[in-house]
């Protein structure tokens, strides 16, 4: 007799971060199907349960008590929910967007909060699509899972129950759950997510108009930097644009800092001692937070998130989420 | 019996680039020799020729007519070329600092052009010092190697054959000789160098004052834009400031491309299509110019550089170097 450790999971949408989700959650032995538009027949040729009529999905999620996993792009998502309180509306829902208030937003209208967790698993690489899709994209990646409907005091325990179900789903395929609630998660997305997206696709424009002759002499430090150009612009507006609240300020907050450098940098003598030094501690305090995980030569891997073992639903729980989530901690359910 | 490819090489600073470099010209067989100001011993433990007096070293240089290689940080090298005046008043110098201008000023002070050929291997890690240096960093690398000397008309055959030297020294350590006039090079490295450092180091700081939640949820966008922000701050101040005449325009295109994209995204709907969709053109357009050079698979390794066989001295070669400095390409020499 096999055990699962999760309920039936239907994921809608295959992309990247779809489509890796079920590679993993199939691996693993768990009960995982979907629907996606665009490849279905290549998924299903590659030996996944992977349908694409969304109706026939949500009614077999339905009867089977499946948790829906939303992992279509923001665009999609308000039809995707109306779908799913359609032909699922006993389903619990979770999802995988880059951004969480929008989501919540469209959650709230249709008054679904009580049968959800978000989530946002921050991984992913510059190719999309299910054959971009493979086993092992969330090995100790965050996995952000948002608790604003416990922190509001409204969360009974079948609430808990999912949200332990929800952090149970990121762990089973390696990643780490983070507690946040969805403005505190988007604007830190826009800090470490968005604003790199954005800057490179500034510095790819400034680098092509150097011509070859700049492009032959780029190495490195321009490689690392606009990597994530070569995103789906879709993908990009996407995220950016629905982030846009909580983008703009720190856009304005980093073209300040560029701009006090360019004008040091004009001065006579020339300067970029500020930043140049301020940038560097910062990097240093980043890594130093980061710890033992990456440079770490132990087989054993380690995880530089503080950790915090919770009950969901038990006395207190949701204050640990909140004392986790301030040191972007990770949390273990039990 | 010996045949060396090259002359005795001196390299005087033994850096990360410097370091780098004696270990590869010494794995090959070559006759090479340096100084340092700091790690001499552990270079002569590690078996290399090493000394930490800078006139011993320059003049056997000069006894054995040594090429000399200047490596050491831009605000030294005006009174090493002061010592090379006095103690290797006739060995042939290159460098490897990373802007040109201001190296070919104090060259130009100096009256030192006749026995000069600028070059910049582009190539490097986020890790410094004679300990930081390894074999093979400037395998598939472009190495810039400057040519206004003899674009002025004024190169004899001596020089011609420096220039070809210095191509050899770079396709020996396995780089690609790319030539370029020095205010070319100064704003191309602007473009796809200086302005990286100085992204990294603002985004840095705007990442770290997410506090560890930012930080926690940080993934691979950040990680790969802010890399090179763990590079020393002297070095970061060095090449950014040296180079600043060139490096402030490039900052003014670049905040100005950011400030178009926040003033969009703070629109009514939020718009980022105009530099999502050019970003990415750009970003596509370089891809398909590095050509096959990264994606292939053939383990016979391929430069994506249009290449031209130049006989330094031969009728019209300076033509030809404009030719391949136009298309970033390099030059084979015979």
């Amino acid at each position: 007799m096999t055990t699962y450790q999760l309920p039936p999971i239907c994921i809608l949408g295959l992309g990247l971060i779809g489509g890796s989700l079920m590679r993993d959650l199939h691996a693993r032995g768990e009960r995982v199907y979907g629907f996606t538009l665009h490849g279905a027949r290549a998924a299903r040729r590659d030996g996944f349960d992977v349908s694409d009529s969304m109706d026939e999905v949500l009614r077999r999620a339905e009867a089977d008590g499946a948790l829906i996993v939303v992992a279509v792009p923001m665009g999609a998502v308000a039809s995707v929910l109306d779908q799913v309180a359609l032909y699922a509306p006993s389903c619990d829902i979770t999802d995988v967007v880059s951004v969480k208030n929008p989501v919540y937003d469209l959650i709230v209208e249709r008054d679904m909060q009580a049968r959800y967790v978000g989530g946002h698993p921050m991984a992913g690489t510059e190719f999309s699509g299910w054959n971009a899709s493979h086993e092992g994209l969330f090995s100790s990646a965050a996995w952000a899972v948002t608790y604003d409907y416990a922190r509001e005091g409204l969360a009974d325990q079948h609430w808990a129950a999912l949200f332990g179900t929800v952090c149970k789903l990121a762990s089973v395929v390696g990643a780490e759950a983070v507690p946040v609630r969805v403005a505190l998660h988007d604007e830190a997305v826009a800090r470490v997510s968005h604003l790199p997206h954005v800057i490179a696709e500034a510095l790819s424009l400034v680098g092509d108009r150097g011509g070859t002759l700049a492009q032959s002499l780029s190495a490195g430090s321009f490689r690392g930097a606009t990597r994530v150009a070569s995103t789906e612009p879709e993908l990009v507006r996407n995220m950016c644009e629905t982030n846009a609240e909580s983008l703009v300020p720190v856009l304005d907050e980093f073209i300040s800092l560029l701009q006090d450098a360019r004008n040091s940098l004009d001065d006579d003598p020339a300067s970029l001692s500020h930043l140049s030094e301020a940038g560097h501690r910062a990097h240093l305090r980043m890594a130093a937070r980061k710890g033992a995980r990456r440079e770490s030569v132990s087989p054993v891997k380690i995880s530089s998130r503080p950790v915090m073992r919770v009950h969901p639903g038990a006395p207190g729980w949701v204050d640990q989420l909140e004392q986790v989530e301030s040191l972007g901690g990770r949390v273990e359910v039990f």
